[in-house]
């Protein structure tokens, strides 16, 4: 195989397909990039087996052929080259040399046979939407997966298009996050849970143009996700998601409208006197006009008063910071509203037309003096 | 106390005193700022006894008096503050209220009088230099100061004062980093050791202005340097330090002129095949137009050919590359001088006028195919 492509394209295709490279794996054929030039356009793939990917980059194919070369090393030593084009062979013997002006890498390859390429999925009745929707979405969802939670489902995102709607879920035993779009068309109703590792990686990878359209794809076990040059295929997470209309309400005795730069401000401050592993939960005192949010640690105090819009009753509730923290970061509007009903039950943070909810469970406290 | 400063005269100084605050101690007193407000200004000053450093921060004295408090939270919690007045308040008992806005934090200080303040010097035969020019030349020679080391001098610098002349020197047994630069008047002969710690702190506060004097004075047992509004002082380490000239010769066999760039660039590639521990060198075979930089470990090979200037002998010599990096990292000339005697002797990197000279050992290498 000999290929020749520009250093910034290499680096490009090199950025997309490297997030699907295990950082461990006892199998070292899975931290290697395929470089597929057999027909008549350069591949690269990556493949950890849950997560594959796969991009185009532009070049000439000299002679055609396939090479596994490792993922690290490759993209170091191409980040390392001058700003040239570089060009990548390989011979019979898996021998690859990578070169660039007067520099010239020897390295051994893998043979691309070991390679597993990417699960085949039939590209019928498929969901489009633009790509700086979807990467948003999964941006303001994805910080309330659990990953090392014994229940495998809450590693995964509830991906539901219903009509024109799609949704997107997660929740960690905690809390709750819930995102919903309006798609441009009407589709056939699915339901899916991906894993939040390939949700994460996609967000990373998607470009933030509202023109550009992401295409998806889904199998029973599988999703695709098309977008530029560039196919990225997740093992789904097989079984039933929770039922959490169940949790939702819409009922409260307290509303308050909040500033959310404020009060992030607010919470950003006080998490200061909470040392990491401590839990130590901020308390909200609100009355007619404003609400106090007090902390109390070993390392010392903090309170600070905001002006509200309140309707119903005052209520004194305690909150882990870092959950509200999230939800507020997740959120663009400039006042948000947030419904309440007792020390005990769940607060919501929601705007009128639930594009967004955040529900985060409140926690036990003694009353800080 | 209570004393009233802006958050951002607040951050510029403690960014500056933080510096002397260790990050390991048992005396928990070290790890505090003191903020003394005893003599009409507002001063902080923090000491971990090697090296101590006083500012004066711009504010109002609404109440005399000075109170210990740990640098890490008072840093945490002026960071977080809104950008507006911030008031500092304490009382006999030693608390402490941070305040701004609306915001109100509550922290148990320290008294005061269980701090050591800087200890005295006598201001008289100082030399004068500009904060430019001594953070660049502590920046050249730092990196090449040996901190672990069994012999104590080679965790400082060589700073030495001969007429209108300021030299820094640091060595750490594979090389010799040396700078020199001409004051704008002639002083009294000085030759201290200064600690490396000590010197990378100051050339971090230090700013880039060639307008603004640094003002440095000597004792037996210190060093104090005074600039803007700071002044910072570190104990000396005692003892006589290498004779380098005997280790200097300006004899060689071999002499090449080469891009710096160019040769930065080649050895920096190399360095990726080299897992860190890994001593492998890089080979420079010099011949009369040209050198060939190889290098071979375990990952893979790599060689580069780069244009030169040579006088004298050819040559094949073997480096540590991160010391030639090192080196070659704090020139600023766009082709640099190398001079060679045989694969077993120094080489020296040097300009002309010997602003600076940058001694590096080889290293024994089995030729590479």
């Amino acid at each position: 195989m000999k290929v020749v492509c520009s250093k910034s394209n290499l680096i490009s295709g090199l950025q997309i397909v490297s997030k699907a490279v295990p950082s461990k794996t006892t199998m070292s054929i899975l931290e290697c990039i395929l470089v597929d030039a057999t027909e008549g356009v350069i591949k690269f793939i990556a493949n950890d087996m849950e997560l594959g990917i796969q991009t185009i980059v532009e070049g000439n194919i000299e002679e055609r052929g396939y090479i596994a070369i490792d993922a690290k090393i490759f993209v170091d030593i191409v980040r390392k080259l001058p700003d040239n084009a570089v060009t990548i062979e390989s011979d019979s013997s898996n021998k690859v040399i990578i070169s660039c002006e007067k520099a010239k890498f020897n390295l051994i390859g893998r043979k691309g046979d070991d390679f597993t390429y990417l699960p085949s999925i039939e590209k019928v009745d498929g969901v489009s939407v633009s790509q700086f929707t979807l990467r948003n979405i999964i941006q303001q969802t994805i910080f309330s997966i659990s990953e090392n939670d014994a229940n495998k489902m809450m590693a995964g995102e509830l991906f539901e298009v219903d009509g024109d709607i799609l949704k997107l879920v997660s929740l960690d035993g905690h809390r709750i996050s819930i995102r919903k779009v309006k798609l441009s068309e009407e589709y056939s109703y699915k339901k899916v849970i991906v894993p939040g590792k390939a949700l994460s990686e996609i967000s990373k990878i998607l470009g933030d143009s509202t023109e550009k359209i992401v295409h998806i794809y889904f199998t029973d076990k599988h999703i695709l996700f098309e977008f530029d040059n560039t196919v990225v295929v997740s093992r789904l997470i097989e079984g039933e998601y929770f039922s959490i209309d169940q949790m939702l309400s819409s009922d409260y005795e307290t509303k308050m409208s909040i500033n959310r730069k404020e009060l992030l401000d607010c919470i950003d401050r006080a998490t200061l006197l909470v040392k990491e592993g401590d839990k130590k939960p901020v308390i909200i005192s609100i009355t007619d006009t404003n609400m106090e949010l007090k902390i109390k640690s070993t390392i010392g105090s903090m309170d600070e008063v905001i002006d509200i819009d309140k309707q119903g009753k005052d209520l004194m509730i305690g909150f882990n910071p870092k959950f509200l923290i999230d939800a507020l970061r997740a959120i663009e509007d400039e006042v948000v509203d947030i419904y309440l009903v007792n020390p005990k039950a769940p607060c919501f943070i929601r705007d009128k037309e639930s594009t967004y909810t955040y529900l985060v469970l409140p926690v036990n406290f003694t009353t800080v003096d």
